[in-house]
């Protein structure tokens, strides 16, 4: 297991994608040293994003939160969220009614549409159900778990409508020892329980890097081959930039550690391009 | 499809199996003229259980909730619920320590055995984790789903101790009209998370069969061929009964009516031995 | 469960996505009338891509088989196959070696790149296989299943090299009462044996329907709200379609008969924008 | 992790329930001492029975092997194999019609009952299906598995009969470093795709255990806590004898080696009673 520098890596890319968790911050706060990564990206007029599985709030929102922790290089039109994609799902496919939802208030606000009204699950009820048109699952927050679960579920046995996974995750990193449930993981539950096919956004399927994709190549012509993925996850980050044809890093400031990362790449099939300790260039 | 008279099936077994819910009663009570079953059951001298996915409860309480609607032929040893086989299991397998559980506190009473006692997993903290040597899954109510359902995912990642769902239902019916998720919907997203092999114990699972059949065959000599398994749903009562190798009898008093039960059969290949309206010797 | 006139949808869209199989053809050949629409879209300026689960051939092979039929309007630059997406993963991550592959010799032909070449799994042995850098499933036929299967399990689990599904289908219609198992089938059981992620390429994945759609904007100017996507499957060609943001037509020429469809709408929540007999421009 | 000597766990049991491959026997014979374990297990006069996963053979025939090997202590009696639970559904829920196979000839000669009469896949016809009643999957070899089992997907679709696992492994070891697809793994493919609910029979299920405990039971009085489980696998051996309310062992003569037993122990949850280097007293 060769371990790279991470700026002998970036430096032969035009374009790098990069997870949040994991890769920039975690439970305390930035991971050390990251800001010089931005410094040296913009000093070397490289284009970057931040390719997310989260749901929770607005790219504005997420951005705020890392010039909080002092990391200004990142703006709202830097991020890549799959709420993006459940938002552009909305616009294109749902053009009237009442999106019910799971999840924070302030979520569902990012993801309204003209013609579209959003509305806790809570608040559905057998006056204003047959104006239900999608059912979309954004985050663990803001909801009550037993009650409002089982209305989601009577909800989709009553109304063929569709049921979107605004972030695939299973379950987050809540403290350095602690993981708790993410809606993705909720939303399984349902799905099975309802015997339906929901719609998933979220890494490691492609959508989320061709979103990302197709806004770089806006900017500046480049092709697949230009544009790194750095991730600390081997089956979203790793896997899903590889499939899309990315070269990718798998970094040990997250997920995986470094004790681990040769037994899991060779358990999954799963293999990074490069292996990094971390993604700050010194 | 053959729609066979109860009575001209029941009369050739010497011992019968009922499901609890939708054979037996529903959400308005009892099913009407099930008594008269149970009239004739008794003057034939015909043996009968209850076999139930249901560890809310002690053998006891499942009684007295037959007593209270009319019913008074079922006693506490007429019933064989998943919880009596997560209380054996302790009994056998775990010999001291907590178990922590999620449901009602007096489901938990009932499976306390000598050399354990039980606690709610809200209760379960960093002082006394390590005192608990099980954790058991009896009922969706009586627990925080957010809050607790994190703290069992993180006792197990922190433990390697044994998960039992002591209802392995995903849903049940609350109404005619609605379902809501049952603890084995929950346990199974929890499996999911953790990647581990919980132990299951309900229909179709072999194991409450054959806790029946001991039983039964304690009491009076006989063999399969002489027990009919009566329910309401295929891929637990009917599925469950034909591979312990019981004849069965699909009843359309619960989850199959009657305009669906071919198109069921012939999709899931689950196929009764007779086919009933209900379980009524009118 | 409203049915609409094909022509009547169609000229509202720029661009137009069909499957191939029960919708353009079928075990008897051409699908009756289908090469009208082709002459309609020609005459209307409207771009066209078939966009099929299929890599046993190259698109100019694909092709053929429609101008054999008599369909002469489809070339080689209007296939958009999954094993094109394998044989771009392969051009762009794997840079030498061995690509093993199962499926027919002529399907491993295309997808050969600069500084790979390819080697039926059969071929595979303890003096090459260090060689090998990727496994790929094509196609259901051209190998043995018994023992190049069970050696397909053995290469992947001596060495973490990526496994890519070329199409992700479990079974396929071989006559019009017959299915035969897929390669899609088969990968997803050697996949869950070793305990791996592999990479699947096809509907309902969004990279199928990205890649015609980056290279339909490449010719001329058009958004996601200017295609058509026209299937017979609702769980691939419908759900793909609307997860991608397109308008999609269910056709009843396939997979989906009329009397079925409103029943499968209804159980999947997969929700087509139209539903046409067919895609026939009369 | 505590390393016990065999001999001082297996002293305080009257009976025990041996797995074969990987604790009796491997790829070059008998588990080096092994037969000392009979002629203790003899003297002490202690009842042993080997419970196996193996429907390819009659007990009569699998106890030969043993002889052949040199251990004659075992014969058919001693034998509880999953295809032994085939039969007796067989017996007791197929009265008569065809039973069509998967497997050697002289596999399907012993689930051969009064009234049925068994036939290869391979020989089902459209003449002669009408009289199948029932698809029984008994071994990986003995068919060819590309026209078989799409024979088989076939026969499923067009009748809803039962279809029968007899052996439920998904592989199995055939040398020290390959391993073989068992029939349990193309079964669950077959399953997948045909949409339907198997009837399984094998370890971990608990009627593999009832079926040795009701036959040792006959023999002499003794209860779950007299028995135990000696295997080499956790998620078939040691989870199925823990379910079932048995003592367990985990040996290192087969799948799970020393090194790996701490690791494998901790990710899984399955916890033996015991762990012994093998099942050999010395």
């Amino acid at each position: 297991m060769d371990i790279h520098d991470f700026k002998s890596v970036v430096k032969n890319y035009q374009a790098v994608f990069f997870d949040a968790f994991g890769v920039l911050k975690n439970y305390d706060g930035l991971v050390p040293g990251i800001t010089n990564t931005f410094d040296y990206l913009k000093a070397e007029k490289k284009e970057f994003f931040i390719v997310t599985n989260d749901a929770s709030r607005s790219p504005q929102q997420l951005a705020e939160t890392y010039h909080n922790l002092g990391l200004h290089a990142i703006n709202a039109d830097h991020i890549i969220s799959s709420g993006m994609l459940a938002k552009e799902f909305l616009d294109l496919k749902v053009h009237n009614g009442i999106v019910a939802y799971l999840g924070p208030a302030n979520s569902a606000h990012y993801i309204e549409s003209s013609g579209l009204h959003t509305m806790p699950i809570s608040d559905v009820n057998s006056n204003n159900m047959e104006n239900v048109s999608v059912l979309v699952f954004l985050d663990d927050e803001g909801f009550d778990w037993s009650s409002d679960l089982n209305k989601a579920i009577n909800l989709l046995r009553k109304k063929p409508i569709p049921a979107i996974i605004a972030n695939t995750d299973y379950a987050y990193p809540r403290t350095a020892n602690e993981v708790a449930i993410a809606i993705g993981g909720i939303a399984k539950m349902i799905e099975t329980i309802v015997g339906r096919d929901f719609i998933r956004f979220g890494k490691p399927d492609s959508q989320m890097f061709m979103f990302a994709y197709d806004i770089v190549r806006s900017r500046i012509p480049l092709a697949k081959k230009d544009i790194l993925m750095v991730g600390d996850t081997l089956h979203t980050d790793i896997l899903g930039g590889n499939k899309f044809g990315l070269d990718t890093v798998l970094v040990f400031s997250g997920n995986t550690l470094e004790h681990q990362a040769e037994t899991r790449i060779n358990s999954t099939g799963i293999v990074p391009t490069y292996i990094c300790r971390d993604a700050v260039v010194g």
